[in-house]
C-alpha cells in the first residue's frame, strides 16, 4: 500500500476527484494548506523595498518577488491510500487533470503504507484500503 | 517509530483525544480534513439529474449518490508518533472510541518514520517520541 | 527523499519560512493544525471541577490541567520534501529558528518518500524535489 500525496490548485479539487473516481478510486482525504514552489525568493529585495527604496520599489523583480516568491499560495493537498499495483494509474489521473503548463500545477509524492484498518469492521491491510 | 494518521468523524476527536491520553499517549496532532470513503458515485446520474430529467431527479438512486456519494464530508485527521510497541495499543484505542457500524466510521494508516526531533531540547530519535 | 513533517508554533512561520528560503529551500507546504504535547492530562481532576467541587476548581493543578493540558492548542505544520542528503541541514535550520526553550516548540519528523512528480513537467524522482 502507498499514500498518493498530492497538492494542487485549489480550483482543481473537483475535477480530480470526479477523474479519480471514474477510474474507481473513491476514496480520498482533501486538506487546506498554503505552499509555494521552487521559485528563488529575493528577501534582499523585498527588504530594500520595505525600507521604501524608490527604484526597487517600482522593478518588475521585485514586483514578481513579492506577488509570486513570497507568499503562500491556497492549495489542497489530496491524499488518497492505493494498492501498490494502482500508484501508476492513480499519479497519472492526477497528472493528467491537473496539467496547465503554467508554475504552481503542484506536485506528488508516494509514501509507503505500512498497515491499514477500517474502523467499522476492524478489518486490515489491502482489505481495508 | 510510526506514525498513526486516523480520519475519523469529527464529533469523535473528544472522545479520541481522551482514550487515547488515559493510555498515556498524550501527543497528538489534529487536522480538518474532508473526505469520502469507497461508495460509488454514479456520475452520469448526477449528470442527467443536472441536465433536470424529472424522473431521475426523484429517484432514491440519485439523493443517495449525491448526499452520501458525491461531497467531501467533513472528517478530522488525527496524527499521532508513538514508538514501534505502542502501535496495536493506539490501533486498538482509537477503534474502540470510533466504531459505531456505520459506514464512515473512518481508517486509520500506518506510516514509517525514519528519525524524530524536539525541537525544545534537541534530543531526537526515540527519546523525541 | 525524505518528508520533514514539523510541527511548530503559529507565530514561527515567517521565520520558518524565511530561514529556509535563504537555505535554499523554498518549497514548502503549510496546514492549521492543533495539538498538545506529552504533558499529562489529569482527566480525574477536570471531571471533578465539571461536577462543581469548589477546592478542585480553585486549586492551581486544576487550572493547568484546563489551560495547558487538556486543550489542543493552534499549531502549524510545515512539509517540505527534500533530497536525502539535505535532512540534515533542514532539520537543523527548523530547529534553530523554532527553539525557545519552552514547553511547545514543537517537533519535527522525517519519513522516507517514494516517489515525487512534478505535475508541470512530468519529472519524477529526485529532479522534481
Amino acid at each position: 500500500m502507498k499514500e498518493i500525496m498530492a497538492v494542487i490548485r485549489m480550483n482543481k479539487i473537483n475535477q480530480t476527484k470526479k477523474a479519480l473516481a471514474v477510474q474507481g478510486f473513491n476514496s480520498l482525504t482533501c486538506v487546506k494548506v498554503t505552499g509555494r514552489g521552487k521559485k528563488k525568493v529575493n528577501y534582499e529585495l523585498i527588504e530594500k523595498m520595505l525600507e521604501g527604496e524608490e527604484e526597487i520599489i517600482k522593478s518588475k523583480e521585485v514586483t514578481e518577488s513579492i506577488t509570486e516568491g513570497h507568499r503562500l499560495i491556497s492549495k489542497r493537498m489530496v491524499i488518497s491510500v492505493v494498492k501498490d499495483e494502482d500508484v501508476k494509474k492513480v499519479v497519472e489521473t492526477i497528472m493528467n487533470v491537473n496539467e496547465t503548463g503554467n508554475p504552481g500545477d503542484g506536485k506528488i509524492f508516494v509514501l509507503p503504507i505500512e498497515d491499514a484498518y477500517r474502523v467499522r469492521t476492524g478489518e486490515s491491510g489491502k482489505a481495508a484500503v
